[in-house]
């Protein structure tokens, strides 16, 4: 988690580890030990000195190896409230989540599957929403905070042409709900036994939300490909889920193709390559058209000084 | 504010600037110029490469200059009120802020004024607040949202033994409340014209904070200094602003004795040097005790890398 700066569903309230991480353990590349924000600190802010911990969240173990964390936490809210809303165009619904955040409501997390994903969610779990764009809702805070967020809520989802909420309550209910968002992947992959997953992710400006999930469900149908949509799209975040078969050149190239148009169309909408799955191998070149040369060559100055013999996680990043 | 990681008032809220500096352009120290998340990207998220703007934020301009920042922004929240108590006891109040925190009351700003630093602001700013270990309380959020968070929050105080809210409801009230505040630096200046002005600052966890600031409060009357304290509790943050006769050498060496304890102290209970203030010159060697010298080595190879001729606010941090 830490090293990938990765995040979830809870982003959208919570942070990401970029946020939420305060201290790191790092076996550094010559052995040593670095506590990055000083050993067994724990505090909110700090101006002391360079920001170690932020430099190595997300590094994905090509500067050190993390062997400790130490994390902020939050306590479980008085009243946790779900819901699930379908809409009847992907514009519909992802204007109602601009509008929804463009409103300041705090919303713990919201969460958006186009119909293809709806359809494997309900097949895997055995469900049955409704098969349209869809969002996840999710409500913290206290009883009549809550009731007040899911009152504002509605009024922008129905004022786009949104269902009315259908409720997870109890705890169970939630549970249930969840339970098949987290499971996307395996019920993506159902849709094409034998296949394999892709996964890929790109995050923009809020703002732009709209215009790019538009521009990449037409992109999906046109190119033919398996890819369902399911996003944390409070984060201006979402992922395509590429279901394909690997023995399959033609379709390989196609994939492939796909993906690169979507990470540059998130980054002409001034967005990034990457809201949490990472560079890795797969999206280096992307990142220096992401970051620009001078940036690319600054990390290479901290690789190269941090990990002189290119021991760690060598070739991933950068 | 970036190069300093700087924050304020609002920080227990809406965090600090090390949250919500989403890029920066910085010249670098051979004129290049470098854009920490790429040119003109903004976006809640992203995991593409290592973090550049969280390490030039905090930096001092011992890494580059910068030259634009980017910025999250928020809405102005549909209502908010403002709210003074005075409590019996340091401890009682500090105790009320830590409690207050615990329930995960969202609150916007909570901020301690000791009775010395409050019986100068009276002076300073003609105001009649009793002589007490005093809050400055303010909450952000809807209408009602505000209603619950004072109620829970009076009930918090009153159990603790603070005097019945004083209100400041309207924007020209609540302005003149945190002109009051922000003028702390020139009203404890003025209780001793003709002397100057040395600030500093620690941040604890919040679950120490009462022990620092009963520790400090008595070590202060001890050592015969003026320093009137006032602290963005809510992060476990406080300030003491000396205020000394800097041609009496005694004075001055038993301020800097003073400043020195302090900030051991905080070390001592898992905490920063400065939570706010930065290294400068004055906290070089708190740094190293701070944050160990694996880092201060880690933090030394990253300068050496981005400015090898040391010409980028030199001698400063490390």
């Amino acid at each position: 988690m830490a090293a990938t700066s990765a995040s979830g569903t809870n982003a959208v309230r919570y942070g990401t580890m970029r946020d939420n991480v305060i201290n790191l353990e790092v076996v550094l590349s010559d052995g040593r030990i670095l506590n990055t924000a000083g050993k067994d600190r724990n505090f909110r802010k700090t101006s002391a000195g360079y920001n170690l911990t932020s430099l190595f969240v997300g590094s994905e173990g090509t500067l050190g190896i993390i062997t400790k964390t130490s994390l902020r936490l939050y306590g479980v809210p008085e009243a946790m409230m779900s819901a699930v809303c379908a809409f009847p165009s992907v514009q519909a619904a992802v204007d109602s989540t601009v509008q929804i955040l463009q409103c300041g409501i705090p919303i713990a997390r919201i969460e958006f599957l186009d119909d293809v994903m709806v359809d494997a969610c309900n097949k895997y779990n055995g469900l049955s929403y409704h098969t349209l764009p869809t969002l996840f809702l999710e409500f913290h805070g206290t009883e009549s905070g809550v009731r007040e967020q899911v009152q504002q809520t509605e009024e922008i989802t129905q004022l786009n042409g949104g269902s009315d909420f259908t409720w997870a309550r109890d705890q169970e209910e939630r549970s249930k709900l969840w339970t098949a968002r987290h499971n996307a992947w395996y019920a993506a992959l159902a849709l094409r036994p034998g296949c394999r997953g892709y996964a890929t992710d790109v995050c923009v400006p809020i703002s732009k939300l709209p215009e790019i999930v538009m521009k990449t469900k037409k992109d999906l149908l046109e190119s033919e490909l398996t890819g369902p949509i399911a996003g944390h799209v409070g984060d201006g975040n979402f992922h395509c889920i590429m279901v394909l078969n690997v023995d399959d050149k033609d379709e390989v190239s196609r994939v492939k193709a796909f993906t690169d148009r979507l990470a540059r169309r998130a980054l002409a909408l001034n967005g990034t390559c990457t809201g949490e799955h990472g560079i890795g191998l797969g999206k280096r070149s992307l990142l220096v058209e992401e970051i620009g040369e001078v940036g690319i060559a600054t990390m290479k100055q901290i690789k190269a000084t941090l990990d002189p013999q290119n021991i760690m996680n060598p070739g991933k990043v950068i």
